[in-house]
């Protein structure tokens, strides 16, 4: 079974907003046996609009739309439909009232351009929209299933999960489709290619190997594909484990989650937490952990010590450390580190700190220099990256090589053991 | 002139990844008058490329690819690119000593998937990888120009700033296209499109406006098509300053720049700077003003206090007050902001605490209940919402709730003023 998603908005073609709906609605129907054949971004225009979806419909049997329904004049999704159906457009009495419901629910007067969102093709299935007043819509056309959405992406989740999702199981016997990824860290994907060379020669036609590196990490995903899952699942699960086997301690989870969350995993089954005093990368490195439910169990949170004063008052970091060797050192990173493990009373901190860029660098410290210091359990490790001068990147790499360090240090034997 | 963009790799179909080149490429090529007439995602499949390139170069005079040129097994797209065009492979001897010069750098063995990356189809010219092994390529073909690039971002960036745009620029004589965003907080789509619905309507044929609404945000957009650059200049500016006029206080920024950003400013200007104390966003409100170049000329940093023993350690939220009213409440938001103003040392703070979910909440505080603070220069403002019960969402909306609560601060009469 084939779907293909289009995405409709100006705001994409100019690279205004980013297209997250499409992965997020990839991953849905993945995990129900719809396979994503292709996905497109149009803009607001009548003619792109129809060519897009003639398209797809020679290639897809489901095609899933978001974009375009909001109440203002560039929004031409519906009428569009409309005319791509032959149909007039009507007015829906159930998404009239769920408009009338939303504006009264905020107090606010009902405008024109509010009461023309209840208008719909007249051949569509109306699927009511719980968090917005753009009724998304259902159509069945020449043995194929047209979906149209909002494109507020939670507006679209909510109908996707609660709607689109269980009349699509209806509507389709589904394929079985099986993704088990392995995530490893520290080795580079040629390397990693050659090590199990001769394990993905062997894989069978129906199970594909990709390789998805991603800041000092490489996923390994086996992706299947058959009418039956039992099998599928057992053949899957046993190339995985022939990968896990040759590839012992690089692998630092055994499914498709990122590293903070599987050293979370980890730590929690530990009874342990982690704390963090982050300079450089400015929180960023919390909102990794924090952005995972749960978090709280392993998590203790900690410091975002951007100005040298906060760390000092808050990590106890020296004034005189600070004047000696400056705020990107490797004596300022133990520090911290070791502060924010006493401060806070974690098991293991990890701290912080260097230059993100794209200036404050300097001769001895140019641009992308970073000081990382993991501590925890009796072991201090403080070690310098450099990296390149493109400051997002430079954070993300200095969290995620943090991130690294802690996996290593939870992974090797411990002084006591050795 | 029209561009498509191809993103090729079966990652983005299963929605593993975000495909963010996109919007990237989408904006270097705007700002050089080229507009994108469709993004396309593909898999790692012959035909299917295949078929996107010969519908793209239909419709459009340039193609930029990204995706597939890895050394693993299945990156096809070279070897796809070579077939479309009719061509053999051959080797490109300074791509090659790229790929030696990488691995000698790294001190790793050349293997032969890595001296692979140096074919190319013989009928492109190498655009040289700075930042990596797989050579770009850059196709002219019965008028129209095709490159194809690694997938990797920085990589890819690189290569379009530094060769791909330069190149444009010289074999192309580029109309003009402007965009000009007004950044409005706090009034909904609708209100603000009946508030300018003359204005919209006076709007000559070539000059269109958007509303981008996200998280209690809406940016209107201007843009412009034209052959001429300065009169299209001065009747974007002028519908600009008609909306500014008629939006008065609402408007937040005159360019497209996000919300804390366009805070930051204002704070820089007036010489002030702001600290967080943030439970619930776990880093994400600093991570904001962070990814800024610039920003430690106005934020100092803050703490992560998610556990409430870090609130009172770092903060000095009262133990009485946490027990008495509990972590989320207006009590302990209160305490949060005076001991961040007090302890930071700053001339603003702000304060989060809530119940992210999607679990945690009971039934006097369900979850997506935030309790948000401002405070600085004598005010303390502390106001309660209730977001709905998606994490993700809940913290991106306490964020910029909390931000829109310190734009209003900063713009509201002072009570020494009034």
């Amino acid at each position: 079974m084939l779907a293909e998603i289009i995405t409709i908005g100006d705001e994409i073609l100019i690279g205004q907003i980013v297209d997250t709906n499409s992965a997020w609605m990839a991953q849905a129907l993945n995990a129900i046996g719809i396979r994503i054949k292709q996905i497109s971004s149009v803009s607001d225009d009548r003619n792109h609009i129809l060519n897009a979806l003639k398209e797809a419909q020679e290639r897809a049997d489901i095609i899933l739309i978001t974009g375009g329904l909001g109440p203002t004049k560039d929004d031409i999704t519906k009428k569009t439909l409309a005319d791509y159906f032959g149909v007039d457009m009507v007015a829906d009495e159930e998404a009239l009232q769920n408009v009338i419901r939303i504006f009264a629910k905020y107090n606010r007067p009902l405008l024109e351009v509010n009461r023309q969102q209840a208008m719909v093709p007249a051949n569509c299935e109306v699927l009511n929209n719980h968090n917005g007043t753009a009724p998304g819509m259902w159509f069945e056309h020449s043995g194929k299933i047209i979906v149209s959405m909002p494109g507020v992406p939670h507006e679209m989740m909510y109908m996707v999960e609660h709607q689109v999702i269980p009349k699509l199981k209806q509507a389709f016997k589904l394929p079985f489709i099986i993704h088990k990824t392995l995530l490893t860290v520290g080795e580079g994907e040629s390397f990693l290619a050659e090590r199990i060379a001769d394990i993905e020669d062997s894989l069978p036609p129906y199970i594909k190997l990709a390789y998805l590196p991603k800041l000092g990490q490489v996923r390994l995903r086996l992706s299947g594909y058959a009418e039956n899952e039992q099998s599928l699942q057992s053949e899957i699960d046993a190339f995985a484990a022939k990968l896990t086997e040759r590839l012992g301690n690089i692998i630092a989870a055994a499914d498709d989650i990122p590293l903070e969350k599987a050293l979370m995993n980890r730590l929690e089954q530990q009874g342990q937490t982690v704390s963090v005093a982050e300079s450089c990368t400015g929180g960023y490195l919390s909102h990794l952990f924090t952005q995972h439910s749960g978090s709280s169990a392993t998590f203790l949170g900690g410091a975002v010590s951007y100005a040298n004063e906060l760390k000092q008052e808050i990590l106890g970091v020296s004034a005189q450390t600070l004047a000696a060797y400056g705020a990107v050192s490797e004596q300022t990173a133990t520090e911290m580190v070791r502060g924010a493990l006493s401060k806070f009373k974690s098991d293991y901190s990890i701290a912080i700190t260097g230059i993100a860029g794209p200036t404050g660098g300097t001769d001895n410290k140019p641009v992308g220099t970073v000081w990382i210091g993991v501590a925890g359990l009796g072991e201090c490790v403080v070690r310098k990256f450099q990296f390149g001068n493109k400051r997002q990147q430079n954070i993300e790499r200095a969290a995620i090589s943090a991130l690294g360090m802690l996996n290593t240090l939870l992974t090797a034997p411990k002084t006591e053991d050795k």
